[in-house]
């Protein structure tokens, strides 16, 4: 089988660093100045490889071999979030790249653009697979500062030019190498992660209103308290969800806020924002009704309790194929220690996979860390990684 | 008995209203140039009512009648929490200029300084009792910029002056006029409130640490989530507090804060400020027993928990021989339509309480609003609550 160059693959993780550095970890937030400097990088990097490298219109690097024959497409995306990991993302393109220089033909790379968000969502690869429209882009902005995402692609110099579409007749399919981003692998002393489907979301925004009043003179038994209502629908959640959800299931109450939110007033408004995630559909959707039933009890109590969808995923399935080659080559290099699993985070994976057959493999996080400077992988399981992934393209590509 | 001048008193309140006007309230916080002004010209008023008018090293408005004797001291605080309403300490300060103007001799009217607390906690009336001293002045700072209360002092002109302090041998004790700021009142149709006690009241802030991590990726079974700590604590107080608390005991959780408080992170912090009030200090004691042991059994989930006391007052019990003073008072002039109730907030009359006989009176809030720009009284109850306060003062004086 191949041998992936791992010192090639370390240099490059480590120079991709450098743009955006902040402590041990990395601050790139998309076509930040920074960001667009490691993409204009990553497309000299792609050409050097021998690839037809590019940078499209809505900011995707994409390096395009030139041999005949159909393509595994490979990578991830290369902006973090703020003050956040060096590996988010950037492994998986590092790892593409490498693979495509391993195996010398039949691999495509792309580092993606805003998978993290600061604009919308899996704009880049949503681009690729033909999923955003121009009107989409015309109303995106930069969460941070409202920034319109056109003025962001004009200052990065991305304005303008062609967006690359996929051409299923070229693509055979799509491989995600990723961070955990959590202790499942490291827990069991396990060394791969082998995806078995990414969750699916569904995110509401609870809202309550009540009578704002002052918390010495209101007697509890005339009070409308907006926060009361809210801890009491959270806390019928926290109650109801363990009996009805999977082993995977999770649920976050991420923000809460009470109006005024002043010590002393009792607060008229409070404000919740709920998700939950699952692999299968017909759990979110037992879970959906669920919320629902408890807000509408919520809302026979003194306060109005209303709830708006904010935005919902689909859980995607990644293919049983590339699962059985990644699991093979998993157990080529470190028998026993892989393991099946659901990826809780959302992946541009989740993205391709409507377009073409799509797979996924995780390296341990230490400590299950992500999203914060700290985030970091063993080198050993880096390298372990690549060349799995480098492994499981030929097993696909058929060498 | 005396007969108050009502339109004298109603265009005193009226042009005090003009410093600050906010639409149909009032912005005048503690020294801030409207509050200074204000102050000046209630110093004039007192001045031309033939009392002795200063205004003293912490602020403090002080009109002195000169006639021989005990005096009774009158009033109110003169500031106004931001953009709220027009009656709030000023209608006490005023009624007692209208008494003082009424009975001609005997009564001595104060305007206190920050009750309101944009500094510290009713400074004015503490300072005017003794309890407060010179490193707490120097401590102190404006809660919305941090600028030091000496700072405040010297650019409104009284840095330097003598603080003025209570001579019991004088004072024969303190009545204040307070708009009720509940609708207790209103909600029974009653006119006047005599107030038996000031509750007291337990401050606390409850700190919930766990451990920061993804919403996608980590599992319900090993999260520490600090919000989920907070909620089942606060749902458990409020199913706890009605079973041992009183009638007029209440408790309130202002402020609720997530931390970091996005959508999609587990809350690695979380933090509630919580405070309950009464008139019972036996009761008090028996929350706080109650708050402690419910803390202690949140401590043995997840994630850590403590509390912090922010603050506690001492209930206060209004004079036996006011209360029946301010009752027959009511009952001569609006019969049977008055109730002894406690005072749910806190007023400068707790404070002179500790040194002199005190009592209160209420007027009804119109919705029972207060602390905010819409906070008014029917004018016939403003006209009928100084006249009950001038008949009571004079029972008080033995006239």
């Amino acid at each position: 089988m191949p041998q992936i160059n791992s010192a090639r693959m370390l240099a490059d993780l480590h120079a991709l660093r450098q743009f955006g550095l902040y402590r041990t970890g990395v601050h790139r937030p998309t076509f930040s100045p920074q960001d667009v400097e490691s993409r204009q990088w990553l497309a000299t990097r792609f050409a050097e490889a021998g690839l037809d490298a590019s940078i499209d219109g809505i900011g995707n690097v994409l390096g395009f071999d030139r041999s005949p024959g159909r393509k595994l497409l490979l990578g991830s995306h290369s902006e973090t979030q703020p003050h956040a990991g060096w590996l988010d993302g950037a492994m998986g393109v590092i790892f593409g790249l490498e693979v495509a220089r391993t195996l010398r033909q039949g691999i495509d790379v792309a580092a993606w653009a805003d998978e993290e968000g600061h604009f919308g969502a899996f704009i880049g690869s949503r681009s690729f697979c033909g999923m955003l429209d121009e009107a989409e882009i015309d109303r995106l902005k930069y969460r941070e500062d409202g920034t319109p995402l056109r003025a962001a692609l004009a200052r990065a110099g991305f304005a303008g030019r062609p967006r690359v579409a996929i051409d299923p007749a070229r693509t055979r399919g799509y491989l995600e190498a990723h961070i955990e981003q959590g202790a499942t692998l490291e827990d069991a002393g396990l060394r791969i992660g082998v995806v078995t489907a990414i969750v699916g979301s569904h995110r509401f925004r609870i809202v309550f209103e009540g009578v704002q009043n002052h918390a010495g003179t209101t007697r509890m038994a005339v009070r409308k308290d907006a926060g009361v209502a809210l801890v009491r629908l959270a806390s019928a959640i926290y109650d109801r969800f363990p009996v009805l959800a999977g082993e995977r299931t999770v649920w976050t109450t991420g923000q809460i806020t009470l109006d005024p939110g002043a010590p002393s007033i009792v607060p008229g408004g409070a404000e919740m924002l709920f998700q939950f995630r699952d692999t299968d559909p017909a759990m979110l959707a037992r879970l959906t009704d669920e919320l629902e039933a408890l807000v509408a009890r919520a809302n026979q109590g003194p306060c109005r309790v209303t709830i708006a969808e904010r935005g919902r995923s689909v859980p995607r399935a990644m293919d049983g194929g590339f699962q059985d080659a990644i699991e093979r080559a998993a157990e080529r290099h470190t028998p026993g220690l892989h393991l099946r699993m659901p990826s809780g985070a959302g992946h541009d994976a989740q993205v391709l996979a409507e377009r073409v057959p799509a797979g996924m493999l995780f390296v341990p996080s230490i400590g299950g860390i992500s999203h914060h400077y700290a985030e970091d992988t063993k080198e050993e399981d880096l390298v372990l990684g690549c060349q799995v992934l480098a492994d499981a393209a030929a097993d696909i590509l058929g060498r």
